[in-house]
């Protein structure tokens, strides 16, 4: 298991595996600093082993899986903020993940806040990726009266507008694009929505639970 | 909002609660200190204020009740456990609640690792209680390999046996006696099983997901 950052939906499950279950965890220094003490002591060292992955090295999981960790634009977790928030740095606070088995691989990049040319170059002809799906709108959560912030000041960058995911992924060539980390206001979770219609037309699926991909 | 103690299945659904819920938290202050720092920090200080509440001091909840703690056995959190672990220690890392509007009051008690004098003549006479239904036999997650750990162990009095709950508080002349915090490994959770009947005999009743009492 790989948390690509330290944020609520990120880690709050390690806490219902709790006490019993066996598995490697992986995640930069910074992310694993943060499953460190408190709450999260109730992963049982003799069950849960961590292991630290640098940004752009090979980690083997274990599993027949090599994942390697790059830096994307986004922030530190909601709960580390400070005065110092730099909104788009590109740090090991949030990561994408490319995934392998030798022969085949894939991208998973759950948070994202902007697609600048750096994530353009590395995503670029990629057999198969799945990427930030929080927000259809950057101002969707404000408009709807849910939060101040923008899906920008959130960490992600939106699906629509000149900076969003569908215009920005479209030259990419990228074989199958699956949205994942869907917020409950996205539209494109209605399936007769017009914004999910348009998601479509531009060769986007919809992650579900329980999907399966075979690549 | 009351934390009764530390330990994940308390304090874990307020990192669903994050962000933009308003509500006051309380708790004693050992309980408290837990959700003080860490992952806890996506608590809006705006919208979430805690309140300390001392020992057998009553409590303004702000919503018409009166919510006043009492140490019974217990132990600290999982998490907290080290070489000085107390099981059965009376103090504020477990308590139950006595919950009042001025007219009417009932017992909240969903931890509980033994039924002593203590808990029995604070229990006896009362209108309604809510109690520990972790397990039904102090060796279940045992005997079904998935833990170690008895349910004294865990800081839960089981409900079956010399010491359970069943024969213990029978003769204290409750009004009406419910289960909750009930393990899934516990058989009263199936409707026809011999466990469910036999609770039923003895006059408890097991809580479900929406549950609404008139006192």
């Amino acid at each position: 298991m790989f948390v690509t950052n330290a944020d609520v939906d990120h880690l709050a499950g390690l806490l219902t595996l709790r006490e019993s279950q066996s598995f490697t965890l992986l995640g930069s220094p910074a992310t694993l600093a943060q499953v460190d003490g408190g709450i999260f002591g109730v992963l049982n060292k003799d069950l849960v082993k961590k292991r630290l992955a640098a940004l752009d090295r090979e980690a083997d999981t274990g599993l027949g899986l090599i994942v390697k960790p790059f830096a994307v634009p986004g922030k530190v977790a909601l709960y580390l903020e400070d005065e110092n928030l730099a909104v788009g740095a590109e740090t090991e606070t949030t990561v994408g993940l490319e995934i392998g088995d030798g022969a085949k691989r894939f991208f998973y990049v759950p948070g994202c806040a902007e697609i600048n040319e750096g994530v353009i170059t590395r995503l670029t002809g990629a057999e198969l990726l799945f990427f930030d799906g929080t927000t259809f709108t950057d101002s969707e959560m404000v408009d709807l009266g849910l939060s101040k912030k923008t899906a920008w000041r959130m960490g992600h960058v939106a699906m629509s507008g000149e900076k969003g995911s569908l215009k920005r992924l479209a030259p990419c060539g990228i074989g199958r694009k699956i949205y994942v980390h869907i917020n409950n206001t996205n539209p494109v979770l209605i399936e007769d929505s017009p914004q999910r219609a348009e998601t479509a037309r531009a060769g986007w699926d919809i992650a579900y639970d329980g999907m399966e991909i075979s690549l």
